[in-house]
C-alpha cells in the first residue's frame, strides 16, 4: 500500500524531510491512528489515537501548573496502572474550557469506548471483551481557552477507529509525530534498543514541543512505547529518574504548560522475564536506553523551540549540590538577556554572571571560572588571562553553543539545554491564534 | 548664562523633547554637576556627581544579586548614616572587573575627595574641613565585564568638580538625568512636594532603567533628593515601605542587575522640627510624596523598558496574601508568551491563565475571574459569557493595558507594572555592547 502522505499530513511539514528523521520500529502489542477533523482549518492530522488491544502497563508524569486541562484531570482520576488506549488532539487544549470541556472529553471517551469495544467484538480473539472509558488517557495541546471542538472531534472517532494499523512502519510513526504537533515546525521521533536478560526490547518514542517548555515536569507531551515487561510501579521510577535529567532539564522560555505529559507504555510482547525488583541489574541497559531517547527527544524539543537559532547546552559543575547547579542552569538558561546576547552571537558573558548572581544561590564569585566553548572568559572575578574577543566571537557563530560554569566549591553538577531568544519568537507567539 | 546642552547630552536624547518632562526643583544643600569622559566615544555625558558642601543623611537600598559590583560593595562597607557625595559612570558596570576594577574606584574616591576638599578650602565657610573617602557613595551601570576605564574617569574629576552648579534647574535635572542612562531612550525624572509640619519640603528625583528589571530591589538606578530633615534610619524605613509598591512590583524582562541601587538624600535644609518617631503623624504627608515620586520613576522606567509599546498594569485581587499576589502577579509579567502576546494585540487570556498556573500558588480555578480591561473574559474555569473577541481586540491596541485577575479567595491584593515583549528588545540586545 502506498500512503499518500501529502493528505494528511500537517502542511508545513515537508514529507521529502522524513529521511532526515531517525526510523522508529514497530512496537508489538500497540496500534496506531493519525486523521485529520479538520480543527485547524487546512486539513492536517490533529486527531491520534494508540491502541494496545491487550492492554499495557504505563506510567506518566504531569504539569506541575495549579491549573490543569480537563483530560490531565481525567488521567489523574484513573487509579489504575493499566490501559487500552492514549488519545490525542492538538489545536485546543481543553482547559478553562469549563464544564462544557469536561462533558466533551467525556462523550468523547463514551464514543471512543463504543468503537473500540465494537472493533473488538469484530476480532475472534476479543469477541466478549469490553474497552471501557477508565481504560482510556487523553492528552490536548493547543490554546487555552475558548470552546473544546469535542464535536467535531467526536465525529470522526468512528474513523480514527477503523484507521487503526497494526504494523508501524517509519510513515506511521512520522504521520503519528506530526499528528500531535502545534507550532512545531518539525516532528520529534526516537528510537533505541537495549536487552533485558536475554530478550531484546524495543523502545520507540516521539514528543512535541515548542512554546510553554520549561523545567518542573512535563513540559510537553512525550509518548513512549515499549514492548519491555515491566510492572507500572517499576515503570514509574525509571521514568521520573530519567526525566530529571533530560525533559526537567530543558526549557525555552521559562513558561510552564497547563497540559504537560510524559508517559510510557509497555506491552510486555518481547516477554523478557519478569521483573521483581526496580534495582534488578537486567533493568540498567533498559534505563541506559530510555536516557538516550528521552534525551534525544528532549533535545530535538529545545532545537525546535520557537524562533530557535541556535540550541545550548549550560553546564554547571563544582556546585555544592544538584539542586545549585540546576537552579544556576535554569537562572542562565531562562535569562532573556542571556538568550538574546547569544542570538545577536555577542560573547557578551557578563550576562551570564548577572543571571548566576539573581540565582540567589551562595557562590563564591572569586572562584567562579565561566567558559564559553573551550575558550575560558572570566575567573577570579574578572576576565580571564588570555581571552581573546576575536576567538569567542568566531565560536559563537556556531549552531550549537557550550556554557560550562565551574564554581569550584563541591562535587556537584547539572546540565541544563535551551535555545537562544530571536525576533521569530516573538513573531510566532504574538500572533499564536491567528 | 545659557547652557548649551547639545554639546554634553547623549546624542540620542533630543533638547526638543525637554518640555514633555516634569520640572524638577532646587534642593537646597545639593550641587550637581555632569560631564563626559567620552566613555562611549561619542562625547555623550556618562559622568556625574552629586554633592552635599554640608553632608546629607541617607538610606539606600542595593540589589540582591549575589554578585555585585565594585561600587555596592564600596558602599556597603561605609556603615556610617551621612555622605557627601555621590558619585555616577555609565558604560562599564564595574562587575567581574577584578581587584583592578576595585583598585580604580578607589583611586577615583581619592581623587574626587582630593578635588572636593580643595574646593572646598577655597570657599571661607569650610576652610579647614576635609571629604574624606569614606564620605562618598558610588553607584556604577552598563556592561558586566571588560575594563573598568578607571583611568580615563578620574582624569575628568577635576572638570566634574570645577562644574558642580549650586542652582538645579530643569536644565541640570535633565542632564543628570542623561548622564546616568545607558539603553534608555528617555531620561526619567520625578519631583513632588509635600509638608513636615508647616515646612515645605521638596523631592527632586532621577532614574535609569531599560534591561535588566526585575522584582526584589533596586531594579536600576533611582536616587532621590529632598530638602527634608529626616534622620537616615527613618528615611530608611520609609524608603522600604515605598519601594515594595513601586520600584519592586515592576519588571521588564525578569532578569535582576548587579548594580542597582535606590538612594535617598536628605539635607535637612527644609528646616522642619526634627522626627523623633518614624510613626510621627508628621511624616505621612512625606511618606505619600516620596510614594508618588517612586511610582512615577517606577512607571517611567516601565515605559521605557527595552523595545517596549505597551504599559501593562497587572492588577491581583482577592487573593489569601499579599506574596500569592505578588508571586502571581509576576508570573503574569514575567511570561514571555503574555508579554509576546501582549505585543501582538491578541486578547490570548489562556496565556494569563497558563501563567497563573505555573506561579505554584494554590488558587481555585473555578474561583477566577481575569478581566482584560473593564472586558470579563474568563470565570468559573471557562471563557466568560458575555465575551466578545472584538471589543477586547479593539482594547488591546491601546498603550496602556489593565489585567485584573480576583482569585476570590481573601482580600489581599497587590499590583505590578510591567511591558509587552517586542522584536526591538531582542534587536537591542542581540548586540548591546556594539
Amino acid at each position: 500500500m502506498t500512503l499518500n502522505l501529502k493528505n494528511f499530513l500537517n502542511p508545513k511539514i515537508k514529507m521529502s524531510k522524513m529521511g532526515e528523521f531517525q526510523d522508529l520500529q514497530h512496537i508489538e502489542g500497540l496500534k496506531i491512528s493519525a486523521i485529520s477533523a479538520d480543527l485547524y482549518g487546512d486539513g492536517r492530522d490533529d486527531l491520534s489515537l494508540f491502541y494496545f488491544q491487550e492492554g499495557a502497563n504505563f506510567a506518566a508524569l504531569y504539569t506541575t501548573s495549579k491549573i490543569t486541562s480537563a483530560s490531565i484531570n481525567w488521567n489523574l482520576k484513573i487509579k489504575r496502572h493499566f490501559v487500552k488506549a492514549l488519545f490525542v488532539n492538538t489545536k485546543n487544549a481543553n482547559t478553562f474550557t469549563g464544564i462544557k470541556g469536561a462533558q466533551g472529553l467525556k462523550e468523547i471517551a463514551q464514543s471512543l469506548s463504543k468503537a473500540l469495544t465494537l472493533k473488538l467484538s469484530q476480532s475472534p480473539e476479543g469477541a466478549s471483551e469490553v474497552v471501557k472509558i477508565t481504560d482510556l488517557l487523553f492528552a490536548s495541546t493547543g490554546v487555552i481557552g475558548g470552546d473544546f471542538p469535542y464535536l467535531k472531534i467526536k465525529n470522526r472517532i468512528p474513523e480514527l477507529v477503523k484507521k487503526l494499523r497494526t504494523e508501524q512502519n517509519k510513515f506511521i510513526w512520522f504521520k503519528a509525530a506530526t499528528a500531535i504537533m502545534t507550532t512545531d515546525t518539525k516532528p520529534k521521533l526516537a528510537y533505541e534498543e537495549c536487552k533485558i536478560g536475554n530478550k531484546l526490547v524495543k523502545i520507540s518514542g516521539i514528543a512535541k514541543g515548542s512554546g510553554m517548555i520549561a523545567p518542573n515536569m512535563a513540559t510537553m507531551l512525550s509518548f513512549i512505547f515499549t514492548d519491555a515487561n515491566i510492572p507500572s510501579v517499576f515503570l514509574k521510577a525509571i521514568l521520573r529518574k530519567v526525566a530529571t535529567t533530560t525533559f526537567n532539564s530543558i526549557t525555552v522560555d521559562g513558561d510552564t504548560s497547563t497540559n504537560d505529559m510524559v508517559a510510557i507504555f509497555a506491552t510486555g510482547k518481547a516477554k523478557n522475564s519478569k521483573i521483581y525488583n526496580v534495582l534488578d541489574p537486567k533493568l540498567q541497559d533498559f534505563e541506559k536506553a530510555l536516557h538516550r531517547l528521552a534525551l534525544n527527544l528532549s533535545k530535538q524539543i529545545v532545537v525546535d523551540g520557537e524562533g530557535a537559532k541556535k540550541f545550548i547546552t549550560i553546564k554547571v559543575i563544582g556546585a555544592r549540590s544538584t539542586t545549585m547547579a540546576k537552579n544556576i542552569g535554569f537562572s542562565i538558561a531562562n535569562s532573556p538577556l542571556f538568550k538574546t546576547a547569544i542570538a545577536g552571537e555577542d560573547p557578551n558573558w557578563g550576562r551570564i554572571v548577572m543571571a548566576i548572581g539573581k540565582s540567589g544561590e551562595n557562590i563564591i564569585p572569586n572562584k567562579m571560572q565561566i567558559k564559553i566553548g573551550d575558550y575560558l572568559v572570566a575567573e577570579q572575578n574578572k576576565t580571564a588571562k588570555d581571552y581573546k574577543e576575536s576567538d569567542i566571537k568566531e565560536y559563537m557563530k556556531w549552531d550549537a553553543i557550550n556554557i560550562e560554569v565551574n564554581l569550584n566549591i563541591g562535587n556537584a553538577f547539572h546540565t541544563v539545554y535551551t535555545c537562544d531568544f530571536t525576533n521569530d519568537y516573538i513573531d510566532i507567539n504574538a500572533d499564536y491564534r491567528n
